[in-house]
């Protein structure tokens, strides 16, 4: 219905995640209607991010810089080490504001089916951390699914092979969370994981 | 938090409308960790649309062309000439499928307040193709608002002085639409609106 280049871009902004038709025409609408300004700016900062952004040396997590800003941080608490999933749990937890560790980023969790190793999760890189680091603890935030529980288990021997504590975040209800709104799997978590009170 | 380059991505991002912080976020590490190559072909169809995507000569929808794919489409009945505010209310149009006519589109409504007046809705291409065209139609197709209202008053003028005969579409409550879920201003309408049974 609208021009090739116009359903060109419509279909690229499709590849974003939550974008549906509708909005993916709404936004190349607006972008080529009232802001060409802004598809200037997104066009650079794209192409910029693409072309420097990589991972940290230390913590795999994306940055353009060879050792992130926490990795570089010296306030930060060198006995612990937080392993998540995506960058993206590191803001999540940051936000909470009670960790002041640093972390150590897989991007995604072991997923034999998808080829997913322990290779591609740099666990080569977390063994040197544990083994050179002054660590005495690591905390294991992978999600509370089939997969993260088993890269949770697979990451768990190999610290407490070398001595390490390992611990798990809790999973359950959240706080302020109404019980019949709940799905039933955390539901079912919390109370194969009830504590005595 | 992020690196400064992830954050400009974030921030380009969340110019797009509808988009907030996190589904920007979201949508920044989904073309980093996981699709490379949507952040690149969103850069090759933004800045392709960015350099070529103009307006109609006749029509003035968004296009690459000198003339739409419309405009040169020798079926559509040249009696009826339809006026839009959007490039998006035509697709909205074309997809309800029965009306066969020709478009102009306005790109917005006189709004004396933000300096938009006749010569920004292209008024003198639409008065040339009104003396020229035989038409026989004039339907006014602009959004039942204030502005939009006034726009349509402002084109009619022009048209029935030329002899052209002036329709607007009809407004009221959406086929299928409960009265209970309609707001108050389309209500409103509908009743002044009614029509004998
Ligand atoms: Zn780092
Ligand atoms: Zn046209």
């Amino acid at each position: 219905m609208f021009s090739p280049l116009i359903e060109d871009l419509i279909r690229a902004l499709r590849c974003l995640p939550g974008v549906g038709p509708k909005s993916a025409q709404r936004m190349a609408m607006y972008l080529l209607e009232k802001d060409r300004d802004a598809a200037d700016s997104l066009v650079r900062a794209l192409e910029q991010a693409v072309e420097k952004v990589g991972r940290c040396s230390q913590c795999r997590t994306l940055t353009e810089q060879e050792v992130c800003a926490l990795c570089n941080n010296r306030h930060r608490d060198q006995k612990l080490l937080c392993v998540v999933e995506t960058p993206a749990d590191i803001l999540a937890i940051e936000q909470a504001g009670n960790y002041h560790g640093r972390y150590f980023v897989l991007h995604g969790h072991l997923s034999p089916i998808d080829g997913v190793g322990p290779a591609n999760l740099g666990i080569d890189l977390l063994e040197q951390r544990l083994a050179s680091e002054p660590l005495e603890e690591l905390i294991i935030a992978t999600n509370p699914t089939v997969e993260g529980e088993a890269t949770a288990q697979f990451i768990a021997e190999r610290a407490r092979a070398r001595g390490i504590a390992v611990s798990r975040i809790a999973h359950g209800v959240p706080i302020g969370g109404e019980l019949e709104y709940i799905d039933g799997g955390t539901l079912a978590h919390a109370f194969n994981s009830r504590t005595a009170f």
